[in-house]
């Protein structure tokens, strides 16, 4: 039994998210049904670095699986991929030491988010951006990212209802990108809690449009109450980027 | 009654094309339905420059309707988008002379048709391009399209069985450029057969994969015989780019 890491991309617009659900499409279920192929019938289970949600997209999502095969990883992936329908795609697939684990092993992730600014409605990036026409004080929203960037308690930036579990992480680093009509928002950190990134966005996007002060975003921190967030940040404009590891 | 020229662009991938048919979402009939909400029940017919196929898209469309609404026509625009669904956009309406006509005051049209080349798919493009990740020699399929450029029978690029009208058109120019890993070709001319570009599309890249020799497709364009021709591209790399009026 040999152990792979995979780097997988998809297009999240026709998947309830990653993790297997008794209703609805997932990213698992597709892979794990493509290597049932491969393997003849013989289950083989994936782990992934984390889910993601319905309508959210990676360009990085890693996950690994024991398998049997004699085959060669670059030849490995092509046959995965033949067997994996076309809004996966299977980007690499290798050999790893027998305690790699896709999500244990994780020492953090990138998700980007993109916010398209044109005055229009682009009928082609529907499913991939945000479209927000609205004025926006980028240097302003910077201000607010420097805020949130560091180890926080983030509690007041997750959905409620998620658990008891601690609610630490270190955010790395924010950046604010313009490219042409598109805002492109990166967030690095060691790990993130459910709906954060898409809540972070959602806060950065009041500040830039007047609803919300710096200060009020620095208070909404402190106070440690998820009542205190802004608006969650719809899934479309959503990547898991990437995922790093030791 | 004033007559209103819009220019609209679509994401073809759920249209079974532009023009209404009895089974099948078409973009005629979601903008006439808008129309018809903003005309309190008052039909609206619409005119297009042309027909695009099931999954073809839209850079440029234009149409033309007649309306009594005295709104202008910025207004116009806005409203007529909202009650578009959101694989339509509304780029621009104008009031036009009475005499204007979206079909057949048509000068010429340009088609660009999307290929993508990198070695692995990209799920994200799957609606957008053709992925092409075979050899191509693009300076022997420039020499190609050198050959179909001017103004020919083009019976032997038309799909077969698309009646007995007049198969001569120009073509002004065909250009191919590279743009990273996406090779985009570019159609003008004075009007396009059905499938047309599909065809010559597929005939360019057959030429560049040593299928078809640029003397072959010569003896294909002087044989007036759809048999002869080469396959024909899948629909959703065609983008209706522009249609030009006097």
């Amino acid at each position: 039994m040999k152990r792979f890491k995979a780097v997988i991309q998809y297009d999240g617009t026709n998947f309830v998210g990653y993790q297997i659900q008794p209703n609805g499409r997932t990213v698992q279920e597709e892979i794990e049904k493509a290597l049932l192929r491969m393997h003849k019938g013989d289950v083989v289970k994936i782990v992934g670095s984390g889910r993601t949600d319905t309508g959210v997209h990676a360009k990085g999502q890693v996950i690994h699986f024991d398998s049997p095969l004699a085959i060669p990883p670059a030849k490995y992936r092509k046959a995965l991929q033949t067997f994996t329908p076309y809004d996966i795609s299977i980007v690499s697939v290798e050999e790893v030491d027998a305690d790699f684990h896709a999500r244990f092993g994780t020492i953090g992730k990138e998700y980007r988010y993109f916010v398209q600014r044109s005055e229009f409605f682009d009928p082609f990036a529907r499913h991939f951006t945000l479209h927000f026409p609205y004025k926006l004080d980028i240097s302003r929203m910077r201000e607010a990212a420097d805020v949130l960037t560091g180890e926080h308690d983030f509690t007041s930036f997750c959905a409620a209802g998620s658990g008891r579990e601690d609610k630490v992480r270190t955010i790395y680093a924010i950046e604010i990108t313009e490219e042409e009509d598109t805002l492109v928002f990166s967030f690095k950190g060691n790990g993130f809690l459910y709906n954060m990134v898409r809540i972070l966005v959602g806060t950065l996007l009041d500040v830039g449009n007047d609803r919300l002060t710096v200060a009020q975003v620095k208070a909404n921190l402190e106070a440690r109450d998820r009542t205190q967030g802004a608006k969650t940040a719809p899934p479309q404009g959503l990547y898991l980027w990437e995922v790093y590891y030791k």
